[in-house]
């Protein structure tokens, strides 16, 4: 008996002759290299994941969607983003190299300053409209996921309307998104070269911002810009506490510029992630370890600041601390739109075998948002995020470089792309 | 009245409400930055370009393209591929990640020997499948005209055959294809180990295939790889001599791992191009400037070596030597899919400003193969080659990174692109 004809977009049926690469993406799955696979969506989710001989016969009546002996994967998820910003800051990056020094730059505009000020004059449908071709390019090549941080407000005002973009972002697109709070970005201009503006601004974020955007139900987890060009250690730990009374998770912007010991701090409040870390020490590493907090590694900030600081990969991988690769799109130091590059780069400029990056851009970056037990795995009962990739070998999805390709990618249950 | 309507894919009529960069991309064309420009196609070339207010009344009736006030730069340029081989080489990438050693790697099957079996191997059809998607990746942001090298082949017969397969990608795609015959490539496995194998092999490409591929039309030019560990200077001169008997020009694989002082003799043959080139000489700096030869840089292959020697920008620049940038799309050094990244990773790693790396992938890169009155430049009389890109500045095109821009893009007088 025929079932009913699913909507054009959805992903429902059988998905037939896949190729798995189960040692990378789908550990729990009885799929031998080059035996063909099959992938059943049922109602938005995965229902079965296996061999194509053993689809069970109950299935047998969904329809067929031909996999074309294709890799598949999970959805790709990105963990670390500024992806909701006013302007860009391309004419800052030409300046730089003219030679403008940094103060010229900052006399014309530059900085982040430039984008707080942006984002800010901007409405929430022109920070949507400028963040749609960014997102749609992350998209494009199989993003099922990503995390999206506020930050470019600075005031309760504008950082509520930035998240409230990532969560229309979310809406529009049907992708799944996390939002970061991060209120201690930067201090706002009207606070700097204030006495006391720094922990005024913390006790702000604290005491109004954070629990009037935890009420709304805009935030999912709260980070922290730990450096000392940015929070010390101290007022990291103000927000640490806030976020814990108001029992949201956190996470950290730590030790990309110095060793401030911010990730042992994070690892003490139970952080996701601990994110950047070119300079993280032992000590650490062997917090996080014990902390179960993932390590975010961001090559394209590295790559664009020409840092030569490489984070300690053999010290992570030693202690057996997982290791996620984003973009940290933002417009100052990362304005990367690929997170296959960014797998390309974690290999090339950090040494991360091809496993390690792909896990990455998947299980470890959903590891890195709480979301385990929805993204970056192909596993019967999670909602259909995957991706068939045009690829011979699991290898290529890192090797080559600034490519979109021409993939399928199958995101909450639609066929978002052909 | 009316003019019969052009083809469907036909560029011919008014492109209207474009915005053009005078300073980088147009330098003839007396429009104001900001002011609303159009370009006038007609039977696939560029009839006229200026400002719209003074489009002449001879055009009136053509019809209209709304370019919507979209950027207009000439059509992109990748002057140094080797875009035609067979397989690829991710299964080495992932060796050599995991530590694996050079001799582990070739017993493996890897290293440039794979590529020459793999292409030995594979019949026209199959290479130009295997190339087409390659190419599409450039072509979708907006290459119009590019260079591929011989060099996998090693043989007349398969020389031959890769070079046929860049002819037939131009004609499948409508591309300006100009073909390298790069015999000088690497020694083929039958002649290593050989005494006098290195000789009789340069022999062989002189004398026989370089005059046999040459009289079937198949050669623009002639490279070779003058480099310790492949040919030397005086082998390189053979080559040269030969090219030059056939009246052929010539350019060089030069300088990348040592300083060879080839570009000073191939600046000796006026070669068109000396590309690499990290380790150039004072010397090669002031022969190329006086030959008139481009210097060709190629970020993706010292990104992908993690090369730390920075070709002599300052040198460069301070001679007036042209700059080109490229993808040196190739299986080893430089799995590169996109010639903006190449901008970027010019402006990141070897400091360009923005409008050398944006004349490098345009009419720098038309130079370097000798385009510079077809390509490069949006110019009255020459072929419709141009792309609209959705960007406020030119900058943007070098600062975003991963990306490709929705861009519409006009090849040879047709559009290829929307
Ligand atoms: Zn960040
Ligand atoms: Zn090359």
């Amino acid at each position: 008996m025929m079932q009913a004809a699913p909507p054009a977009t959805s992903a429902d049926g059988r998905w037939l002759d896949l190729r798995l690469a189960p040692e990378l993406f789908a550990a729990d799955v009885p799929v031998a290299d080059g035996q063909p696979a099959c992938i059943v969506v049922q109602q938005g989710r995965i229902a079965w994941v296996g061999p194509q001989d053993q689809v069970p016969a109950i299935y047998a009546g969904l329809p067929a969607h031909e996999g074309g002996a294709r890799l598949a994967t999970p959805g790709l998820v990105d963990c670390h983003t500024h992806l909701v910003y006013g302007g860009e800051r391309a004419n800052e990056f030409a300046m730089r190299l003219a030679g403008a020094t940094y103060e010229e730059v900052a006399r014309a505009g530059g900085g982040i300053v430039s984008s707080v000020k942006a984002t800010r004059e901007a409405s929430e449908e022109e920070l949507i409209a400028q963040a749609l071709p960014r997102l749609d390019q992350l998209l494009a090549e199989g993003v099922t996921a990503i995390e999206i941080k506020s930050g470019y407000g600075l005031s309760l005002e504008h950082e509520r309307k930035q998240l409230r973009v990532a969560r229309r972002l979310a809406e529009l697109r049907g992708v799944t998104v996390r939002t970061t709070f991060l209120g201690a970005h930067a201090l706002p201009p009207e606070y700097a070269g204030k006495p006391q503006g720094s922990q005024d601004y913390i006790d702000l974020v604290c005491r109004e911002m954070l629990p009037a955007l935890a009420a709304e139900g805009l935030i999912d987890a709260v980070d922290v810009f730990c450096e000392r060009i940015a929070f010390s250690l101290a007022e990291t730990e103000q927000v640490f506490q806030a976020a814990q009374a108001l029992g949201l998770p956190v996470k950290l912007h730590a030790e990309q510029l110095s060793n401030m010991e911010g990730a042992a701090l994070a690892a003490r409040y139970g952080a996701l992630s601990c994110d950047h870390i070119e300079h993280l020490s032992e000590n650490g590493i062997a917090a996080m370890r014990d902390a179960g907090t993932v390590a975010v590694l961001l090559p394209g900030a590295f790559y664009t600041l020409r840092d030569t600081k490489v984070p300690p990969i053999d010290g992570l991988r030693a202690a057996k601390v997982p290791m996620a690769v984003s973009t940290d799109h933002n417009p100052g130091t990362s304005p990367a739109l690929s997170l296959l590059l960014m797998a390309n780069m974690a290999c090339t400029l950090f040494r991360l075998t091809v496993p390690e990056a792909l896990a990455g851009i998947t299980r470890h970056a959903a590891l890195a948002l709480g979301l385990q037990h929805e993204q970056g795995l192909i596993a019967a009962g999670r909602p259909a995020n995957f991706v068939l990739w045009p690829v011979r070998h699991a290898a290529e999805l890192a090797y080559w470089f600034g490519h979109k390709p021409d993939c399928t990618v199958v995101r909450q249950g639609v066929i978002a792309r052909t």
